[in-house]
């Protein structure tokens, strides 16, 4: 990567009630991450980083270095980062580990990796001693534009995504896109699926940008990692001012999301990846959409092959329609009047749909289900 | 008991950043918990009790039989309500089970039963779907009086008490002194260590009422636990209202506790219940405040013949004094500067010290620990 974007280090802000953080980005972030955390924390010493084995073979030494240098005492604890281990039991393993290990209130923990360990490792400090202090340095592409912004972590259900969490937000977020070069293809793939959500939601021009430059964004240029970057995260972090608590204008950020945790757990987490089940909830939304009139058909069009030229997505789980139906009602966006969707009104503009007939939304799962085993 | 008593209910508030709530005290109060929760919850029809088997066939049906005629539909979920269940593993079962039920983001969990009970189903609140509302019923001396207030919530670790967890305010706690009446003895006496602990921290006429009405309390006299409940119920939701995070004031309430759950845990939950343990960590705190010069030793005798005058307690475990040291790095009360201790300046009065020599800790340990069986 060039010099011009190591050398730069931009800074947005999350300014909600309960807590004010920076968020920055820029290449060669993690080797300053020791004097960033130092000056968060002036008097601390102990950092415990969580960690996969595989993130952590790749830029463990590059943080280790840093952080030693502002005098902290890193300690590593590696956890296994498959969607099936974000449970209970790897949050327990971690706070028994930490106590093991003398941690107290004063600890700091960073959680270095993708959704997963930030997800985990939020929160662990979230419920150890009732809350200690942690930061965020997402290595993927959903997590540094999306997951470790906002203050959102927690575990699965057996019976569904995210159903155990807290609100605890990070002292601040450190996204490194020199991360990104390591991944594998299909899951910096995967992480565009939820930029083409952040397009849709608030950002026209990135969508437009999207369209005409996708074999070099497929091809993770530079340039167009540090655009989609610096769009997503300024518009999580405006979203997130305004409604930590997702009272509601955050819940338009679940565009494709009640679709795509329901495909993600019926498919037992294996099949799909997070990102590919949410392509495949913005392409049932967006059909959802246009079958209740809420969304011009070339509009919806447009999102829809956006979404596809993205590449070939894994097939759906095989799952009746019934089964499906019931299994969005283990989602969070629900109240006692129904299932609450994030659908689009335009490219640019989504919005929340309550009291929606079960049969438009049987009829739209059935467009995806069975029919065909992928597009 | 007498119809005056059944007649009044006081409310005491609790006012903090996070949020305001009200302690109902008053015999017959749950007859009255329908209608109570109606206030504060107009539009919501499912609730989801928590509870203990034996607390439920004690007071379910009145329980049940009060809510429904105000419009909610109860489930029950019913617990363990031994110490070793109090962990991660019970809280995720309750969720799964709360899934299963349909129970989202509007639902409202009820608390029935002792400590555990409260701690459980407040820390199942906190988390599941980041967080829901919940009330205490707590049914015991100790709930009533302590856990049910303040929005502490959590579980054990495998090595640590309360050690995952979240502040969680209730929306209210209702305390009805007639649960009392059908507690077993040593659960009633087991309760009154936390009624001194709350008279030495901050109610020295509660402490002499102590002294000079024994008998009565002891026998559960009804102007007795009246008095005590007022006493400790305005001293506990004074100080939590001042300092709901535990910054700094909040930590005297851990008086007896450092020492106490150090005990508590080793014994694995079955030698000591948690108010036997507190009455023996007071006992040690007291001595090791006296050891310090920290206080008058004719005030600690008082403190401690109370405490003694209460009943003969279980013997601690055998445990080495160097393995009860290292059990106390594994409470929250301590920084990087070592363990806090909560001692006794004088009866009415204590104060948090820091940096106590490991020496005089050791010392005072070895007063307590092999040399008598039980006092």
């Amino acid at each position: 990567m060039g010099k011009e974007l190591r050398s730069r280090v931009e800074t947005i802000r999350v300014r909600t009630a309960s807590a004010h953080y920076p968020v920055w980005v820029g290449a060669g972030l993690l080797r300053q991450a020791g004097q960033r955390l130092r000056r968060l924390r002036p008097g601390c010493r102990r950092l415990f980083i969580v960690s996969s084995p595989r993130v952590w073979a790749l830029w463990g030494r590059e943080l280790a270095r840093s952080v030693r240098a502002a005098g902290f005492h890193p300690e590593i604890l590696l956890m296994n980062d498959r969607e099936q281990r974000k449970r209970l039991s790897t949050v327990e393993q971690l706070a028994e580990e930490l106590l093991r290990r003398g941690a107290d209130r004063t600890a700091l923990v960073a959680a270095l990796g993708g959704g997963v360990v930030g997800d985990v490792a939020g929160f662990l400090a979230a419920s150890y001693m009732r809350g200690i202090a942690y930061v965020q340095l997402p290595t993927t592409l959903v997590g540094q534009i999306d997951s470790a912004i906002g203050g959102k972590t927690g575990v699965n259900l057996r019976s569904g995504k995210n159903l155990l969490g807290a609100f605890h937000p990070p002292l601040a977020v450190l996204a490194d896109p020199r991360t990104l070069g390591s991944l594998p293809a299909r899951e910096y793939r995967s992480g565009l699926y939820e930029v083409v959500k952040c397009a849709v939601i608030g950002a026209p021009g990135l969508f437009r940008f999207l369209e005409q430059e996708l074999p070099a964004v497929l091809a993770g240029e530079e340039r167009c990692v540090r655009r989609l970057l610096r769009d997503c995260i300024r518009l999580k972090a405006g979203i997130v001012s305004r409604d930590e608590r997702e009272r509601g204008l955050r819940q338009v950020l679940n565009f494709g999301h009640t679709f795509g945790h329901a495909w993600e757990t019926l498919g037992g987490y294996r099949r799909l990846r997070h990102g590919e089940a949410v392509g495949w909830g913005m392409m049932a939304a967006t059909r959802l959409a246009v079958r209740l009139g809420r969304i011009p058909p070339a509009a919806a069009e447009r999102i829809i092959a956006l979404v596809e030229s993205l590449g070939r997505l894994p097939a759906l789980p095989p799952v009746r329609v019934e089964r499906l139906y019931r299994q969005l009602f283990a989602d969070k966006k629900k109240n006692e009047q129904g299932i609450k969707f994030a659908l689009p009104r335009r490219i640019g503009r989504v919005e929340i749909v309550e009291s929606i007939p079960k049969s438009a939304v049987l009829a739209t799962l059935r467009e995806f289900t069975g029919t065909r085993p992928s597009r």
